[in-house]
Parts: C-alpha cells; sequence; structure tokens
C-alpha cells in the first residue's frame, strides 16, 4: 500500500459543516494527508446525503440544518480553541461562521463566502448588496472590525481558491518564456509590477467540463457535476467582472459599485444568462457563461496598482463557465422557464460515463497572446486518485486541502484570501490530485472568425476589450 | 390489409430533386396515396443517401448534383409537360426549377425556397439580400415576369406549409370559442378582416422537438431531426419575422428592407444567436430560436390589412423553434466555435428513443389569450403510421402529400404560396399523418414571471410587443 504523505498534525476537532459533494470529495483527502483519528472528525450537514460515506470512515455525522436562529447553540457545545471548522456547506453565512470561529479561537476554511438561505436572491437588497462584490466588502469589514486572530481562510477551492495560485504561477511561467530573468515576487507590490509589466490586460477563468453521464439530461431535470444549489444561487448573482484599466468601454448594462474597493463591477443581470467567448487547450473556442465569483473581484483587486490614489493598472478578471453540456441544455432549459428552478436536479457522480474538466487560468494580451494555465483532470484519472469524487469535485478537494494545510501552518494569520497564502505550498500540497497541469500558449482572440455574416460591435484596434469577448 | 385512399391520379413523371430525411420520408406517402407506379418516378439527388430505400420500393435512383451550370442540360431529358418535379433538396435554387417547370409545362412543389448553394451565406449579398424577404421577392417577381401557367407550389412541407392552412383553421376555432357566429372566410380580404376583429397581435410557429436519440450529442458534432445543411443554412440567415402594425418599438438591431412588401423586418444577426420566449402544450414555456422562415413573411402579408394605402393591422409572425434539446446544444456548440461547423453532423432518425414533435401556431392577444393549433406527433406514432420518418420528417411529408395532390387538383394555378392554396383540403390529406391535432389556451404571456431579480425592458401595458418575447 502507498503511504500517503502526512502534511500537518493536529489535536483538535475537525468539524465540518455541510457534506455535500465538495465535502464527501475532501474527506477522503483529509483522512489520508492529515495526521488525524476519524474520532477527531464531526460533519454537521443539511440532510442525510453522504451518511454511509461517513459511517464507513468511522466519522460522526450530525444532521442540523443551521440557521441564523440556531448556529450559535448549535456549534457552541462542539467548537473549542484551536478547532478547525472547514465550511463546504450552502445556505449558511460565512461570516457568521467565520466570526463564531473568532471568537472561539478555531480556523477556519470554506469553499465560497455564502449568505445565509436565500441571500443570493432576496429582492429586498439591491443586485449591487447581492453580489458577490458586496459579500466580499462585507468580509473585508468584518476583518477589519476583527483584526488579527485565529487564520480564517475565505473561499478556498479550486475556483475561488487554486486559481489565484496559479495565476501567480503563470506570470512566473510567461516571464519565463518570453525572456524575462526574475526572482520569484515576494509582496503584493512586486506580484503588481510583474503583472503590469507583462502587460495581462484580462485573465480569465477558462474553464471547460465535458463529463457526461446517463442519462445525459431529463426533461425539467437540472444536471450539474457539483452543486445544483450552488451553482443555481452564484448563477442568478448579477454577472461580475474585475474591471481592468485598459478598458474603453463600459457595458450599457454596467454599474459601479458606490461603495468598496471599486475594482469590479457588475451587470444588471444573472451571470446565466450572459455568455462570453473563451478558450480552453481541451476544445479550443468555446462559449461560457460569465458567472459571478470572488476571485474575479479579489485578483482584480490584488493586482491593481494606483499611483498617488489614480488607478494605473488592474486586469480584467471573470469567470468564462462552460460546465458540462448536460449543465449547459439545463441552463437553457432554466432560461426558458425564467429561472424557476426544475423539479428534479441530479449531481453527476457514479453515474459520469467519461469527460473531463478542464479548469485553468487564461492570461491574455501579453507578447504570447494567451497563456491558459490550469489543471486537466479526468474522470478516469480521478477516481484513481481518490473515492467518492468526479473531476470536479476533486480540484476543488485539492483546493480545501491545501488551503487547510496552509491555514494550519499559519494558524494566526486572520481573515485571509487566497491571494494573500504561498501559492507554491498550496500548489505542492494540491498537484498530485489535479491530473495534468498544463500551460499552453494560444493565438486565439476572441475577434477570431468574427463578423463573416454580419457586422458586429467589435473593437479591432485592441483585442482584449471585454466587449470583443461578450456574446450576448 | 388497410387499403390507403388514393387521392389522385397521375399518367406523367414523378421527379424527385434531393431524397434527404424529408424525400426518404416522403416517398412511402406518396406511393401510397398517389394512383402511380413506382416506375413513373425518378430520384435524383446529390448523393447515394437513400438508395437502398429506392431500390427497394422499385423507384429508379440516380445521383446527379444539380448546380447552375448542369441542371437544363440534367433535367431536359427527363421533365416533360404534365410530369411533376418535387423538389426536396438543399442547395438547389427553387426559382431556377419553377422556371424550368413553367417552361416545360411540369408542375412543381418544394418544402422551401432554396437559393443555389452558399447563398444563404453569401457575404457579397447584403443581409438584407440574403434574407427570406429577398428570396419571396425575388419569387414575387418571377410569379409577374411568367404570369398564369403550371402550379408550382412554393415552400409546403410542414412549416413553411401546413402552419399556414393551421392558422386558418385557429382562427375559426377561436372564433367559435369566443361566440361569434361566422362563415369561413372565402377570401384573403375576408380571412384579413377576421384575424383583425379577433385582434390577434401575435402569430408564433411555436416548436418544441423533445425527440432524443443514443448517443445523446457528442463533441464536435452538430445533430438535428432533419436537414443539418438546411436548419445551419437558414440559421445563419438573419432573423427575420413579420413586423405587426401593434409594435411599438423597432429593435435597435432591426432594419426595414428597401424594396417589396415591407411585411416585414431582419434583425442584422442570424436567427441562431437569437432567442424568442415561447409556449407549447407540450413542456410549457420555453425558449426558441428565432429562425428566418418564408412562413413569418408570407402569413403576414397575407394577413396585412391597408387602407387608402395606410396600414391598418398585420400580425407580427415569427419562428420560435426549440429543436431537440440535443440540437440546442449543438447550436451553443457552433456558436462558440463563431458559426464554423462542426466537423461531424448526424440526422437521428432510427436512433431516435423516445420524444414528441410538438409543432403549432400559436395565436395571441386576442380576448383568450394564446392558442396553439397543431401536430403532437411521437416518434412512436410516426413509426406506427410510415416508414422511414421520425416525428419532424412525417410532419413535413403529410406537408408535402398535401400540397402535391392539392396541385394536381389545381394544375393552372401557377406560382402559389400555401396562404393562397385550400386549407381544407390540405388538411383533410394531411391530418392522419400528424398524430393528435391539438387546440389549447393558455393564459401565458411572455411577461409572466418577469422582472423577480432584475429590471428588465419590458412594456407592462401591452404584452404581446416583441420586445417582451425577446430573450437576448
Ligand atoms: N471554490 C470552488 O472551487 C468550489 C467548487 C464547488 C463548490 N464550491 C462551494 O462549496 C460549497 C459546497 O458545494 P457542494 O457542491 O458540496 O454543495 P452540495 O449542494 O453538494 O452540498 C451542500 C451541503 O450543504 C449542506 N447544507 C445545506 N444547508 C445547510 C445548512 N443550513 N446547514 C448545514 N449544512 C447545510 C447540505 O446538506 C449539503 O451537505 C458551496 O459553497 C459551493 O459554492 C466551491
Ligand atoms: N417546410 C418544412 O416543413 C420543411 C421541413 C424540413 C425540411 N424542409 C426543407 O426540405 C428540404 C430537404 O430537407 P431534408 O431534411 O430532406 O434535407 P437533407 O439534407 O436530409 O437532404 C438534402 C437532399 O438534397 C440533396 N442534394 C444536395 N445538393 C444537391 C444538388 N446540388 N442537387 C440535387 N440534390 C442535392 C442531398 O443529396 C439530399 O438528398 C430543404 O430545403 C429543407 O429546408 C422543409
Amino acid at each position: 500500500m502507498i503511504r500517503y504523505e502526512k502534511f500537518a498534525g493536529f489535536k483538535g476537532k475537525l468539524v465540518l459543516v455541510g457534506f455535500g459533494s465538495v465535502g464527501q470529495g475532501s474527506l477522503p483527502l483529509l483522512l489520508r494527508h492529515l495526521d488525524i483519528s476519524p474520532s477527531q472528525v464531526l460533519i454537521i450537514s443539511g440532510d442525510d446525503c453522504g451518511r454511509a460515506q461517513a459511517d464507513q470512515a468511522q466519522v460522526a455525522f450530525k444532521v442540523c440544518p443551521l440557521t441564523p436562529a440556531n448556529y450559535r447553540k448549535a456549534l457552541d457545545p462542539i467548537l473549542d480553541a484551536g478547532d478547525f471548522l472547514l465550511n463546504l456547506s450552502v445556505n449558511v453565512s460565512s461570516l457568521a461562521l467565520v466570526e463564531f470561529c473568532h471568537a472561539r479561537g478555531a480556523l477556519y476554511l470554506d469553499a465560497c463566502t455564502e449568505p445565509w438561505e436565500g441571500g443570493y436572491t432576496d429582492t429586498r437588497l439591491s443586485p449591487s448588496e447581492r453580489s458577490n462584490y458586496g459579500l466580499r466588502e462585507q468580509a473585508l469589514a468584518l476583518r477589519q472590525r476583527l483584526g488579527n486572530g485565529p487564520t480564517a481562510v475565505l473561499s478556498h477551492g479550486a475556483n475561488p481558491g487554486l486559481v489565484s495560485h496559479w495565476v501567480k504561477q503563470a506570470l512566473l511561467n510567461i516571464a519565463r518564456d518570453t525572456g524575462r530573468d526574475i526572482a520569484t515576487p515576494q509582496t503584493r507590490n512586486e506580484w503588481m509590477a510583474l503583472a503590469c509589466s507583462l502587460d495581462i490586460k484580462v485573465i480569465q477563468c477558462a474553464e471547460r467540463d465535458t463529463q457526461t453521464a446517463k442519462p445525459f439530461k431529463r426533461i425539467d431535470e437540472f444536471v450539474n457535476t457539483w452543486s445544483i444549489d450552488g451553482f443555481v444561487g452564484e448563477g442568478l448573482q448579477p454577472a461580475e467582472l474585475g474591471w481592468g484599466s485598459h478598458e474603453k468601454y463600459l457595458p450599457a448594462d454596467a454599474r459601479h459599485h458606490d461603495f468598496g474597493c471599486n475594482a469590479a463591477i457588475y451587470l444588471q443581470r444573472p451571470g446565466m444568462r450572459t455568455q462570453v467567448r473563451g478558450w480552453t487547450p481541451l476544445t479550443g473556442a468555446y462559449q461560457g457563461f460569465l458567472i459571478t465569483h470572488s476571485e474575479s473581484i479579489s485578483i482584480a483587486d490584488y493586482f491593481t496598482l494606483k499611483q498617488d490614489g489614480e488607478l494605473r493598472y488592474r486586469p480584467t478578471v471573470y469567470y468564462a463557465y462552460h460546465p458540462t453540456d448536460a449543465t449547459v441544455l439545463s441552463i437553457h432549459e432554466l432560461s426558458g422557464r425564467n429561472l424557476t428552478l426544475q423539479s428534479q436536479t441530479r449531481l453527476l457522480m457514479d453515474d459520469i460515463a467519461s469527460g473531463t474538466d478542464a479548469l485553468g487560468m487564461a492570461l491574455m494580451g501579453h507578447a504570447k497572446g494567451v497563456y491558459w494555465y490550469g489543471s486537466m483532470l479526468s474522470i478516469e484519472e480521478a477516481r484513481q486518485l481518490a473515492p467518492y469524487n468526479n473531476a470536479t469535485s476533486l480540484q476543488v478537494a485539492a483546493g480545501v486541502l491545501g488551503g487547510l494545510v496552509w491555514a494550519l501552518e499559519n494558524p494566526d494569520a486572520g481573515i485571509v484570501e487566497p491571494d494573500e497564502m504561498s501559492f507554491e505550498r498550496v500548489l505542492e500540497i494540491a498537484n498530485p490530485y489535479l491530473g495534468e497541469m498544463v500551460g499552453q500558449y494560444s493565438d486565439w482572440t476572441p475577434l477570431q472568425d468574427r463578423q463573416a455574416l454580419f457586422q458586429e460591435d467589435v473593437d479591432l484596434t485592441d483585442p482584449w476589450q471585454f466587449k470583443n469577448f461578450r456574446a450576448n
């Protein structure tokens, strides 16, 4: 039997909140690579899903949906100083748990900054308030208020999560391949300067998931390779993007927020109804959905260079998601139902017959055009690497493991975003679970094959303008 | 054995040009219901497809792709006065064949007014010229020039074709159901007056095809239940719609043509990239593609009421096509490839596992809201009714048969559009092949469930404005 490396020891309790696709996929990795016994682990979930897996792993499992009213009472007898709360749920406020952990002296990590149930579609909130920008500003305000303390890693799965580290690795690779002789930057200022000097105009999280199952998709069914609740929730948030300093045309349906860092804009429409052009090495050019993600904002903010209060440099950053074909169809159907969720949902897992999740960061606008750097993980590889996973969940689980180990190694970092962590250490831990790590250049631009039949509103002088990417 | 009724006798030759999904589906019906022997039939096709079927039916089959250079020479020795040319090909100019038949004294019918190969995407032509409006105006000019003569029926399959007759039947049904005591109109003026008095604002060809096959759809494959060439060709034409007199907002990307009847507008974008909201009894509300079709123009023109040169009434007419789910995905993929056709295509036929083609005309804006009238034909029913068909092709074949019999019964009508034929006679012949003919009212409007999360540009005072239907 292979002996898996134990990256970190840990004496306290590991409390998992939520045990869906990401939780189930993460548990085997955590038990493998942390020096803990199953009896230290406790799962608190919203439903019974995954109980058999927990039983088999000899991990305690409790169904107790957390709400604003009960979460303190529920967590109070469980969580002590030095424990770790790993939040992999939907519909549970990340910030409420972060604050609770802070007070308790417990460490924290989640894979998405979530609001309480209904927060993504609460129409008492303005689109700006229910955006990820809004949620992130709340997190930054909480960080300000709480100050130093136990580490709480926000939004550290694959994307958000690993992708922030891939951007840094990609910058280094581009520097190397364009003949720059540089040392690895050590500070945010140095990273910013590198991105700026390489002329990175657009950073697209470019994902093409070709996993496919039988049956393909039923009528009146929403199919996905990870949380349907999670995806539909974020898909109904406004489309959001980090707004680069090179952009000349603010879209007519775009708005700036009137609070916070101003690194991002939002469109007055849901991401699930907003399509953009992208490129991956897996299948080439595609149209994906501009789904809001916290990395679109945090990366844009991280790389924002200001001088004397004036914006000097910022890349445009957004997610161009081509989920599985069955998911694309599910979105089309959902759209035709005016966004009223289908009566059935299906999270693809053991029924997956084939396919690969190609998830990477495409850095564009530099001397070599486009550079896509990321993970190409097939379902077959994923199944060989770990049980209870598909390719998508394993990429996330790898990020969760990497982030959690980093937090254990850096327990007093307070609230941190992925961009602020050590990319090398996290990637070292995550990489073995990511299949092939691919770095590929391309001469693709969003102007390729355009205007063949109809005139389009494009800027031929600068391929990297957002309006050239936008497909509807 | 059931004896099928012979609707018309016929001594000459029946020459089929093209023998793809519609040709193959039509042949059994023609041999069943025409008083002809197989030796009177000759197929001229662009490829070998369907040869075994022809052999089995003892019908002569010749591969000879027609071109502007060879079609006269090819047809000259074949076609005599009194013969019938049934054009079910793609990439062969309908008008060239109509003119040839006129000179020869032969009858003619096609299921689509087609240009020569490449005509739909010939960028030397303006979008207006390569629109169906442009093609129809050429046909009307030809009719003007040729005058009376042997009957040539243009565009008579299911849609275009039967749908024109369903509009009339639907008008009568709505009149009946709203307590009008009227006789069946006999003239265009009377039909116009009826539609106007019922306050029909929108006539949507609302189709939802749920047929599905295994495998569902491969990557880099375009899948459809009828001609892929035909569908992609029309899908790349500009989106077109008959433009109703109640419309208050000309879309920003819309243009009027600067020639012809002016019953329709076009959008400066391909139909395959243009989505609209629709409703069918099969699956309710959906989003479909606004694919240009000749009926959108001919029906709008037919029902155009002018007084003293002033427009008094016209319905908005267009096609809201939800093809099979695999086709929707094919379109999404094609769009991501910037409309460069996939390397593989597949016309679904024997591999279809289940599904129904619901094809109807939805008349909207009258006292009872929406009335959908049309054919709901399942693949199982289609297979019971005739060999060599799926549900889609059989609906078309039924229209071809009905139109052809009408032409034989009315051999001196010159060039005619479906709207000018006897709807009762055609439907009498076609109906047995259409599965259940459904007439259903609904309180659906395109404003249903709108604006839940985001403000949208809608007109709340009039649900039937085109901008309320438009989805992108
Ligand atoms: N960063 C990334 O790469 C990435 C990728 C995928 C998912 N995610 C995030 O990970 C989280 C989990 O995703 P998933 O695919 O596992 O979701 P899932 O829908 O498969 O599982 C959600 C889990 O949350 C539990 N839950 C729901 N309501 C709860 C409540 N009130 N209290 C406690 N538990 C509750 C459910 O019982 C379930 O176990 C989501 O926030 C999602 O957005 C992040
Ligand atoms: N009105 C309707 O309801 C309706 C519905 C479906 C199809 N159609 C029309 O019917 C026609 C046929 O559709 P289909 O689905 O059978 O198409 P298909 O692609 O299945 O078959 C096309 C046929 O045309 C032949 N062909 C191609 N080029 C030719 C050439 N140069 N000379 C002679 N033959 C040639 C091909 O060999 C093939 O037999 C198309 O015009 C299509 O738009 C109409």
